[in-house]
Formats: C-alpha cells, sequence, structure tokens
C-alpha cells in the first residue's frame, strides 16, 4: 500500500454521504457504493444525494459511483463500512472480491445482530481480518453538522497507529480534526453503548422525566459505560474523552437521535413493536440492548440502565415502574 | 443540637424558593428571610412568591417569614445561604447574631467577589466555623423543575457527614432524592466552574458552533475541570458523579442557565459591559471566571477553556479569535 491510499465507502445514508463529503476535501478520487441505481443517477445528474443532507454539493468527477459492492471492494485499500449494522451482513454476502491485505474501517454504531458482535469483531472472526487492518471512526459527530461544516472532532482508532493517521490525515479538513486512539474496542463499544443510553434517555422524556433527571442519567450513564467496557477489553482510557464521554452527550441531548426518539415513543405508551413500525428504520440501539444484556450475563458489570431498557424492550415490561425502580438505583 | 433542628433559609430567589418548598415538604416550620417586605406580605396573602417559581404555593403556617436576617438566624439550627454570591458580603454585614455553633450550608453556586472565596471558605476564614460547621447543596437541579415537581437528585456535602445525613433527610421528598458527601471543597468548586463552562458553552452557540462541538467542549470541560479541583483538594473523587459531571450538564445544557445566556450574548457580538447591563443579574459565572484564572496562577493546571474565556471577560478578546484558538488545544 502506498502513500495516497485509495478509498471506498460503503453506504448512502447520512453518515456515508458525511463521510464522503469529507474525504472529498482530501482525495482525488473516492469509490463510493450504494444499492440504489436511482440515488446513483441523482448524484450523477444532480450532484446532491437526493436522500441523505440533500443540501451537500459533490464534485462528481471525484466520485466513482456504483451499485456493486465488489467494485467498491477491488477498488480500494481503505474501506469504510457506513450502513445499519442490521444490513451488514446481507451487503457482505454479496462480495466476491477478497478483503485480504484491505484496511476496514468501521462506521458503524452497532452491533450485527446475526452475530452479536461488534463491526470490528464481525470482520475478525468472521473475515479474518486481523486487528490492525480494523479501525473505528467515531464521533462526536452528527452527519447535519457535517453537512453544514460546523466544527467537529472525530477519533480514528486502530491497532496499527500508522493506518488511523493515514485515515484521520484522509478525513482532515478546515471543519474537522480528528485525534488518533489504540482503542478499537472501547471506542466502537461506546459508540454502541450510547444508542442504548440515547433509548433511555428518550423514554425517560417520554414519561415526563425533566433535565435535571436526563443529567443525572448522563452521569450514570457513562459511569456505568465506563464498568461495562472495562469488563470487555481492560485497558488504560479516559472515558471522559470526546470518543466516549462526547458521543454518548451529542446522542443523549440530540433530539434528532433515531435511538432517543425510538425511546421518547416507547415512554408515551407505544408498544416496542408499533414504535418499531412508526420508524422507518429500526434503531441501532435497540439491537445492542439485546446484546449487551446479554454479553453482560458473562461480564456482570453493575448496569442497571441497561438492564432497564432490555427489559422494557425485550420482556415486555412497563416503561413507568421500571424506571421509578430505576430511579432508586441511581445516584 | 436536637434531633429535629431549625431551619432557615436566606434568599428570596427561585433557588431559595425550591429549597424552601424542599424543607416544607418535611418540617412543620421554616425561618426565611428575603429583603424585600413586598414579597413577605404577597407570601402571606397569596401562598406564592411573587417574583420567582411562582406557581409554587406554600402552607404559610409553616414560614417564619422574615426581613430581618438576625431573626433568621437566631432562630435556626441549620442556616442555608441561596442567595448570589455578589450579595453574600453586604447580608453577612447585618448580622448582629452570632453564628457560633450554626450550622452553614451554601446553596450558592459562585464565589465571594470582594475575597475570591467559594463561600464555605469564606465562612471559614472570615466567620470562624469550623469546616465540620460548614456544608453544600448542589444539584444536578434546576429550581424550576423543583417547583414542577420533577424528580431531581441532590448532593448533600459536609465535613461532618451525620449532619450532611440530617440535611439530606430533611430536604428529601417523593421528587428529591439525596445523596451524601464529604467533598465539601471539590463540590463547591465544581458548581462555581460549571458557570465558567457554561459561559464558554454560550459563547460557543452564540459564534455558530454546533452539537458536535457542545458535547466535545462538556467531554473538555469535565476534564479540565477534574484537573483545577484536584491541584484545590487533592482527594478520591468520581468526578463522573451527578455533583460534577451531572451540575456541570444540566448548566451546560440548559438554554435558561444565566450563565449560558450571557455567554451567548457575547458570542453573538455585544460587548462583556453590555452584555451584564441586558441581564437584569450578574452572571454568577464573571466572578468565577476571574478567580478560577487567578487561583490557578498558583495551581497551574492547564484550563484552556477557563484561560479563554477570561481573555474574552477581562482582558477585552474578541471571543471569535480566541475560541477559533480554543478548539486548537480540544481533543
Amino acid at each position: 500500500m502506498n502513500d495516497t491510499p485509495k478509498f471506498a465507502v460503503i453506504g448512502g445514508g447520512s453518515w456515508a454521504t458525511a463521510i464522503t463529503k469529507m474525504l472529498c476535501e482530501n482525495v482525488s478520487e473516492v469509490a463510493w457504493y450504494m444499492r440504489s441505481t436511482y440515488a446513483i443517477e441523482h448524484i450523477r445528474l444532480q450532484k446532491h444525494n437526493p436522500n441523505y443532507l440533500s443540501s451537500v454539493e459533490f464534485d462528481t468527477e471525484k466520485l466513482r459511483l456504483t451499485n456493486d459492492i465488489n467494485e467498491a471492494v477491488a477498488y480500494a485499500d481503505y474501506i469504510i463500512f457506513a450502513i445499519p449494522s442490521a444490513f451488514l451482513s446481507t451487503e457482505l454476502e454479496k462480495l466476491t472480491e477478497s478483503l485480504d491485505g484491505k484496511v476496514i474501517f468501521s462506521a458503524i454504531k452497532g452491533i450485527v445482530p446475526e452475530t452479536s458482535l461488534i463491526v470490528g469483531e464481525h470482520f475478525h472472526e468472521k473475515y479474518n481480518i486481523p486487528y490492525d487492518n480494523i479501525g473505528v471512526i467515531t464521533g462526536p459527530c452528527h452527519a447535519e453538522e457535517v453537512a453544514l461544516e460546523r466544527l467537529s472532532y472525530l477519533t480514528i482508532a486502530c491497532g496499527d497507529q500508522r493506518k488511523a493517521k493515514v485515515m484521520a490525515k484522509n478525513l482532515n479538513s478546515y471543519y474537522i480534526k480528528t485525534k488518533i486512539s489504540d482503542d478499537i474496542v472501547g471506542t466502537e463499544y461506546a459508540a454502541m453503548l450510547k444508542n442504548i443510553y440515547a433509548i433511555a434517555a428518550g423514554i425517560a422524556h417520554g414519561l415526563g422525566y425533566g433535565d435535571n433527571f436526563q443529567a443525572l442519567l448522563m452521569s450514570n450513564a457513562i459511569r456505568e459505560m465506563k464498568k461495562f467496557i472495562r469488563k470487555v477489553h481492560k485497558m488504560k482510557r479516559n472515558i471522559n474523552n470526546s470518543a466516549y464521554l462526547g458521543d454518548l452527550l451529542v446522542t443523549g441531548y440530540s433530539v434528532f437521535s433515531r435511538n432517543r426518539m425510538f425511546g421518547n415513543m416507547i415512554g408515551k405508551g407505544y408498544t416496542v413493536k408499533s414504535a418499531m413500525m412508526e420508524m422507518s428504520m429500526v434503531a441501532e440501539g435497540y439491537y445492542a440492548t439485546k446484546s449487551a444484556y446479554n454479553l453482560n450475563e458473562e461480564y456482570k458489570a453493575k448496569t442497571p440502565i441497561i438492564d432497564a431498557v432490555y427489559s422494557i424492550l425485550y420482556e415486555g415490561k412497563d416503561a413507568k415502574p421500571v424506571f421509578k425502580k430505576l430511579t432508586d438505583k441511581l445516584d
């Protein structure tokens, strides 16, 4: 691999669109895979993604748009996956091209439902990608603010720090600052766990709890996250760094977060099923909750917030009494 | 002092009103001092504070209202100060009653401008109150949500844990949960520093930075707060507990915070002087900034956010370039 590697972005959603935009600030060409041929045609003709961040204008000369995932994978040295975790397996089944020697970055904030693994682990276990070729791109970063070119910070984690630096350098711009990390497991778990806490924040809001409780909940959530991640992968990390606490806050306080919205509906009395039907796409935190809960049967970290969300989403418990009990466990 | 001590609340503002309400849930009588005889008459007749949290109805049978601070002090065993720090010295000058043997709780989130001391230190140094008789009542807690009886959590800190427990017990109710702590210095500094970070959040918002940056700023603020407080008083504390991180978040994310509003005006281009004139009362964080900055000349903690706010508020620097520089120091 040379000094100017080739990049591919997998996904046509808002986060994939934001990452493609960031890369276009630095490189002369980006392969961009998405399923929809309509969206591809629209971008070619109108220079905008018709479905997400449609205010972002692309220099289409730079885009190698394709609806064939193998074409994107064959082209690139660094492949960034930015699709909902629920679609990852289906997309990967299409692969005929080998991933050998490719550097895989996950910009997916969730768990692969079929394997209950975080994305990095999934690639490692199912595709034999060595951890030195696996990385994570994490926030605090809403795609919408990337579209507006509002200053945002990313953490780029990879076992191989040289590769983290390459990715960081190519995402940097006047509105994106990057920081590198070697904590691929911790940053990815944080990105996944925060979605559960965003659901909890939404449930609390839906039940009528106020801002005082929201602050208390976030203060408990970061302590719970720290305990959980430490059990999964013990290493020296400052849980208050932006990849952990910052990412939790930007999601937990966002009224646009799909996870928070999902929780809010449940707090307001929707059943889990009807809340899911109401939303065009399942919130990442839904799968994350089950996976974190199951994992924790082994780790046995004290996670009252995850337990409460789990019992509401998967055991049919009523949100109101569950949260009433939860409030006694927080401090 | 017996098992059912007598309480006095000093102050007629929203936080004093909220604390009086909390006490009235538990005790049969509370002395309540405020300057305004008009407000006192209004409360007596209408059962509501006309100026703050006017939705709260008091059982006036329980209130010993007075505009003589000495009467309130003479009456009580536990005295809760809940006035702006800028007025504390003036009020204390009126004292002819002795504070000997009284337990003093500070619900003031700021620095005494005349002495640059936090309230506990001020009482200790100027009135020889032993630290075992000094306590702190801290959030995360907006008074407005106490009025609405929305579940809120308080931390009650006192060198003497027995006294912390007494205070906690008498503030507890179905909408208030309390936790005790022995970190009077740390909790009070946290309550003061968070106002500076709320000003910073306001400036950032006023300058057009978005939610991604806000989350990043809070993540940096809690790390900076930890370093600062550790220099002031080193002890084992979890900075992510609600008295520190929770209190920072409830203020930093509140659009109603006076400190955040003050910062927002400055970010939007008001001069410090005109922003202060625009507000009916000086934001606590204004004094806190100077005091923290001066203290830190001795402690030398790395505090880029406090330094940035100081240079804008006290050195006449323009917010835009100061924050541009600050963004390079955060991560």
